[in-house]
């Protein structure tokens, strides 16, 4: 057998590769891979949302400096994340955990308190799960069940080809928020009266640790009569969500490095630590925030929404996609986000 | 923090621990935690149900001898095999996978062919997922969302304290499959031309390696106008799904040793391994039947259906759940089913 590195396709390239024959044999089934979250039709009028996503430990997490239950709260609420994408309202999840032998009863409990508190908070119901060892570490699947009016779904691909590029909060501060995570463990190393120093960077710590769902950036939103033409969640980088939405939409987009949203602790931590502050806030990753894009004739509508930033348009598919810098040079926008698979 | 090892409790005393005090605020929630899958509903005639499973190498399978294909499709089908416990069809399933890097995309692809085949043949579509490394082997997370009549609708807890309990298909198989498949990957260590034997057996390795969902009994039991009280599948093993269903419908059960149902094959596997047949049939688990209490009054429906055997029948709660041996001894029943975190 031919043998070919998952290495060299990288998770979109296998996710293709795997998905490119696939053909629905149910009516039901309105949209399947390609999305924040497959949409399955209940009646003429109602959708309902699915979504999944898997966090192994190692890999997405280090449990030297995450709190369980943070992480419990965080896998939750990264499912409700892609169910707002789709403008939808997030209602049930199941949980499912692979548990190595180091990990006690307590641990678990308090894994699940946290998935128990996003529960509370975003009105959603745990229903149900699947608990199993595992060999190495802890593995965290969460399925996510949300609803939605048909008409209110919006896909990646509904862009037009002169529509405004929206963000919501900033970006690059949970990413930064894992860089000052993984140089206070290398400090702490050997020193077990370590004390990690987070003293003006409670911010892009929490972004990182405790991220929240943007439930209300799209109630805002529909109370001011915009209705985005397409959306993505911020999960593995501005660019790589702006080539989604682009690809899927036909369209090509020009954004403007001046307009991205940055908070100054993810500054100062980039300047600190000596890194590129656009680079982190484009491929960073984990931000959970919303883009989208709305019509040319929204931008008074969205201009005066606090916390969401217009930092670009939209361009026919031949124009490419591309930043603008601050001194004036396009440069094109390349996918690359955090890629676990490459 | 108390420490208390999971071990200590068991799957089911780990779920019951960690699920005790959940609530349900979605009015779409009709049956969270507890049965083979969660009820939201629709409207008022229509429910969906959600199910979802982990499978883990090296807990769940062994690469050695479990070909990629057959993986995909066992871990597709133990997802619907749930979804026809509660009497509803399946309809979608989403699959996130945990990869480590010894693994190909021609790996990846072969088990997803798998998956894919086992939806064709179920006429249930793949709608998404989510792929992302693993430090260590592959972990397959899959769940399913089916549709149901919410009148249609078996729960575990709905038998009556004289309803019959009935089975489906033969007990036993997929475990003395799988002790036979462990025998040879035994015999052929140090040995690489070794060709494992296989030879009129292959009835027990196929239950092992490719089981089926029991779509084709829910659809002969609704032809013969048999409704279950109670019903759930046996993938723990027979003696487990009793007592969920005795548990959940708080009534007791008497079954007889020489009513469940065996296949020669596993009979001849236990005697040339010396192991104790019943219990393989008891307690082995993988076995994907149907497992369904029926009214008294559905016995001569229920005794002319082909490939559904009459095992025994429930009693008051108080009396217990019992085994009655071929030498008319009662022998009480306790759950000694495949418990992975025991």
């Amino acid at each position: 057998m031919q043998e070919t590195e998952i290495s060299s396709l990288g998770e979109f390239g296998l996710i293709d590769r795997l998905t490119s024959d696939l053909t629905n044999s149910n009516p039901t089934t309105k949209k399947g891979v390609g999305d924040d979250a497959a949409v399955i039709s209940l009646d003429d009028k109602t959708a309902m949302l699915v979504t999944t996503d898997m966090l192994v430990e190692g890999v997405h997490f280090d449990l030297t400096y995450v709190p369980l239950k943070h992480l419990g709260y965080k896998s939750a609420v990264v499912n409700f994340s892609d169910i707002f994408a789709m403008n939808g309202r997030p209602e049930q999840i199941v949980v499912s955990l692979g548990i190595s032998s180091r990990f006690t009863v307590e641990h678990i409990s308090e894994l699940y308190s946290g998935i128990k508190l996003a529960c509370q908070i975003y009105g959603v119901d745990l229903v149900g799960g699947d608990t199993t060892a595992s060999h190495s570490g802890l593995v965290i699947s969460v399925t996510c069940v949300g609803r939605a009016a048909v008409d209110d779904i919006i896909y990646r691909s509904g862009a037009g080809d002169s529509d405004l590029l929206c963000v919501s909060g900033d970006l690059g501060a949970a990413y930064m928020g894992l860089q000052l995570l993984e140089r206070e463990k290398l400090a702490s190393q050997g020193r077990p009266d370590f004390i990690p120093q987070f003293d003006g960077k409670e911010y892009i710590v929490e972004r990182q640790l405790k991220p929240e769902a943007r439930a209300d950036i799209v109630r805002i939103l529909s109370e001011n009569g915009v209705r985005p033409t397409a959306m993505i969640d911020v999960s593995d980088g501005l660019s790589s969500e702006l080539l989604h939405i682009c690809t899927q939409s036909h369209c090509g987009c020009r954004i403007y490095e001046d307009k991205i949203p940055i908070d100054y602790q993810t500054a100062i931590m980039a300047e600190e630590l000596n890194m590129n502050l656009v680079t982190a806030a484009l491929n960073g990753g984990e931000d959970y925030e919303l883009l989208f894009t709305v019509p040319l004739s929204d931008h008074d509508k969205v201009k005066n929404i606090k916390g969401i930033a217009v930092i670009g348009h939209t361009t026919k598919e031949s124009l490419g996609c591309a930043m603008i810098t601050r001194d004036n040079t396009e440069i094109p926008i390349r996918a690359q986000g955090w890629n676990h698979l490459a």
